[in-house]
């Protein structure tokens, strides 16, 4: 099978303007690619040109150069998101009973078509970009690219599955609530979402229109400026394009909130994550307050912005109610229950919200924030769809509100091997200043795990201390599922270690304590079942819970009922069970 | 399919005889039940009498309650463990290069014949009858009858399946160290082992040929007595044979050991099922204790009569030693280091310990122990086959050493679906006594499970107390995980419920005390991989461990790190989480 590594868009552009390679050339490897994904998730396309017409813009690209044209984005493919026109391609967003054939594409793909790139097709999202997390379509799943039992995040979902997939070298998303960035992160990949007004939003389907931003999918942030050069500037015939002054760039106080600010929804890897990606940057943090940005974020869902999106609804809801996909519709007709005075105050509560945000950018030049606070399974999504959803907003959902600029980029990888990142955001106009900082603070993003071509196996990593160690009485248990053994290290300096008394086979048990000590360990992977059937064989007063390792992350392991410490002896000076034992 | 329910002695041998059915109508549909199992587990049997030998020894039995005959075992069909000669049938003992073609029947086969009974044909073993697992067969793996994952017990494993599976009314096992109990215990099934010298030994491959008996596997203790009327008695041809008088019956002073003296290794469903059947006895029960028994168990496998083994084995091994199973090899092997005079040191530490033994018997009539305090996955033995195989014959190694009759009857049934039984055990010649006893103590052992015919999925049970409850906030991890439903209780009174500080959503942490309450809780079953990656998510300081029910029963469920205290709110007055919510 063809490799899906990711495209460059400035590889092929440089290779396509000095001859080194055809555009016509770049759209055959395309067209291999698109063919080879197709099987593992063809739901990350609505449509698509068909080949011939591929290879028609190849040849017109390939004259364009072959006259003399300096064409910025030369060969270049790209993907555009269901819900912004393309010319001869239906714009569905995501609802069949509404879909239409625009005669004329939106003013970001002329622009980008004028500069050499090449539209490849529609993407799925959440219909009518209403959702953040992918699952919202009558056209299928689009799933995690590295992990499809995860959701990619949404509602640019196709968008961000194509990039990361390698089928495009960038792809155009939208952004209300935070559907540019969400995916980004989930499938390791930069999202950028410029400045309300920055890019025209002419051809774009409303949710709600004073918020909508077009956005672009890429694997750096200097490759989604590239987009921007092209994209950027004031377009007349959007009554909502700004002529914006780009804010100065360099200047770098960064502002971050307090832990106990920071919601995980119990997802202690994301907290590990964050501090990591925190940890890694090189320059001062300052500490801000998220209680304006929280209260702005509320009131998108929870107030009547939620109109907006039924306005933009509202002829096709009274033409067919049905044809809308039942979690969009409930959200969408709670609308109707906002009136004019609901709206006018809250755009009166929101202006003072602005003002508190607009203090906190006399402290910093920008802000770094998780992307979203956790990810779900997809049959964790569906489950609970609109409860879940509202947790992956936790951190976008105000951006566009409070008038920001934000690029969301990868820095690190859940041990399931979906994306997590952080977010840059700064006030209007900071667009090109974030993306110089995103380069700047984090030069060397993780590179992305393996795709998700076969469908992953799940697994789960499970720290041992006593009778389960090598060599000790127990550890048939782990050998006969199977388990990886991953390495030896310690916990974090806050534990202590007991030898239980009258426990057969002698075993210990681990007590977290601040007045602790690093206790050795060793770790061992195992597959789901392979893990619950061993967690089933866990004789109490023993359990399963989360260990912290010296180096602060957490994988599961034993820890104790309080129970467990009747008539035990301490013997945490030891440092670990072999010493115990040797003893 | 046919229905492969189980088949008794006692129903056959009358219909045959009253003419109700004919032997060859019995013979027929046998041959219908072998046909279906065998693609279930062909690895029952190592050799069989073809249909054709089947039906002509149907037709004369057929011929002989014609011919007025009073057979005890008219027409029942039986299997015979593969170390034990049937006349026409390879003798293998589980080892291909051992095998020979005996011209004569075991006496105890023969006396079987001769009361009507048919013999269907020879089944797997652990090799030698070295072993209590089922696993060591260059045949295959005989698997659990009602849980393929699991062992079946051996050595007598194919026997134990046969009777449980409904192929054959009886099955003949051997008994050395348990081999004629564990099997019975882990496919719910009866299993008689007779004093020494009670049933004739001539045509046995011995193992330890001062302790081997042949046993009976049944599905009830009052069949199994139909098979000790025919196969009991003196053997001139046998020189370990005894005439042994019957031990007055009817006297019932029941012996168990303390809880502490019980060995469980980590298995607290076992110690459930041992106190649940335990309860059910109608009958005093006197407090024994079982050091002696213990300091006789490990002569067996860690002391000289290993040698025994090695002594039956010695010319093959001599001549080609690659055709034993490595473990039986490396087991059999220990005996070359014992000298003569470790052997008689160990006879007089036995002499001691049967003294001890004998005492007990002034205080008690019999005495019920577990059959075996453990089971294991066939993944989990193949994992460790020494280590674990030693654990399982905790309450079985000293039987035969100190001249005991046992019986093992199933009484309790593991959520695996493998069987839990005890094991009725009284000095030399208390086997009737043993038999009426088991009848009367344990008259309704309960249903086996459905049988395992197209491999099990394995689940667990798990208890909730907080945020997982129905219509509770984090009730979408269950339902998005397919977890069903399987009722509402409380724990045992000992625990206590804290609300935990800080905790989003709220949660509380379960606490076991001998100072508490009964908590309302739900519980629900998963399987095995959508348990693991529940347990993969839960945040710390939670955990999952053991919660013991309002029953007394075990399942696994939240408990909490002693740090969950830490400014918990104790609510354990409201008796459960929703009365605090509601609150």
């Amino acid at each position: 099978m063809i490799a899906l590594d990711r495209l460059s868009i400035d590889g092929i552009a440089r290779d396509v303007r000095s001859g080194r390679r055809t555009a016509a050339a770049v759209i055959a490897d395309v067209i291999e690619r698109l063919a080879a994904y197709d099987p593992v998730q063809s739901a990350v396309w609505i449509s698509r040109h068909d080949a011939d017409a591929l290879r028609a813009a190849a040849a017109q690209v390939d004259a364009r150069v072959a006259a003399g044209e300096a064409l910025a984005l030369a060969g270049v493919p790209f993907a555009v998101k269901d819900n912004i026109d393309v010319a001869g391609l239906d714009t569905t967003a995501g609802c069949p009973a509404f879909a239409y054939r625009p005669h004329r594409s939106a003013t970001i793909v002329e622009r980008l078509v004028a500069a050499g790139a090449i539209p490849v097709g529609k993407t799925n999202l959440d219909q009518f970009a209403t959702g953040l997390n992918g699952t919202r379509s009558p056209y299928g799943i689009p799933r995690n690219a590295h992990n499809r039992d995860w959701i990619s995040g949404g509602s640019s979902s196709g968008s961000a599955i194509a990039v990361a997939a390698g089928l495009v070298a960038f792809a155009l998303g939208t952004d209300t609530a935070g559907s540019g960035r969400v995916p980004a992160a989930f499938n390791h990949l930069v999202g950028f979402k410029p400045t309300r007004g920055r890019w025209s939003s002419r051809g774009l389907v409303p949710a709600c229109r004073t918020l909508d931003c077009i956005t672009v999918f890429a694997s750096t942030a200097d490759e989604a400026a590239l987009v921007d050069a092209v994209a950027a500037g004031f377009d007349s015939e959007d009554a909502l394009s700004r002529a914006l002054a780009d804010a100065p760039r360099g200047r770098r106080r960064i502002g971050v909130p307090p832990a106990d600010q920071c919601r995980w929804f119990g997802d202690t890897e994301s907290a590990f994550l964050y501090r990591q990606a925190l940890a890694g940057i090189d320059a001062e943090l300052v500490e801000i307050d998220l209680a304006p940005l929280n209260a702005a974020a509320r009131l998108l869902y929870d107030g009547p912005w939620i109109a907006e999106r039924t306005a933009a609804l509202q002829p096709l809801l009274e033409r067919d109610a049905d044809a809308v996909h039942p979690v969009v519709r409930e959200i969408v007709e709670q609308g109707r229950c906002y009136t004019a005075v609901d709206a006018f105050r809250g755009n009166y509560h929101l202006a003072e919200l602005a003002r508190a945000a607009e203090r906190m950018w006399a402290d910093v030049d920008l802000i770094v924030l998780p992307t979203a606070p956790t990810s779900y399974r997809v049959r964790e999504m569906l489950a609970a769809p609109i409860a879940l959803n509202a947790t992956l907003g936790a951190y976008t959902n105000f951006v566009n509100l409070l008038d920001m600029a934000a690029i969301a980029v990868p820095t690190g990888i859940y041990a399931s091997g979906v994306g997590f990142g952080v977010t840059l955001m700064g006030p209007a106009g900071t667009d090109r200043a974030l993306i110089d900082a995103a380069t700047a603070l984090f030069p060397a993003p993780a590179l992305p795990p393996p795709l998700d071509l076969e469908g992953r196996m799940e697994s789960v990593k499970l720290a041992v201390v006593g009778a389960h160690l090598k060599d000790m009485p127990l550890h048939w248990q782990l050998t006969s599922r199977d388990a990886r053994f991953v390495g030896a290290t310690t916990t974090a300096p806050t534990y202590r270690l007991y030898a239980m008394a009258d426990s057969v086979p002698p075993k210990p048990a681990l007590v977290h304590s601040p007045d602790g000590a690093a206790i050795a360990l060793e770790i061992y992977e195992l597959d789901m079942a392979a893990f619950g059937s061993f967690v089933a064989d866990v004789p109490p007063p023993l359990a399963i819970g989360t260990v912290t390792l010296a180096d602060g992350s957490q994988v599961k392991g034993f820890v104790a009922e309080p129970r467990a410490l009747a008539g035990a002896e301490d013997i945490t000076a030891l440092g670990g069970w072999r010493a115990y034992v040797a003893r």
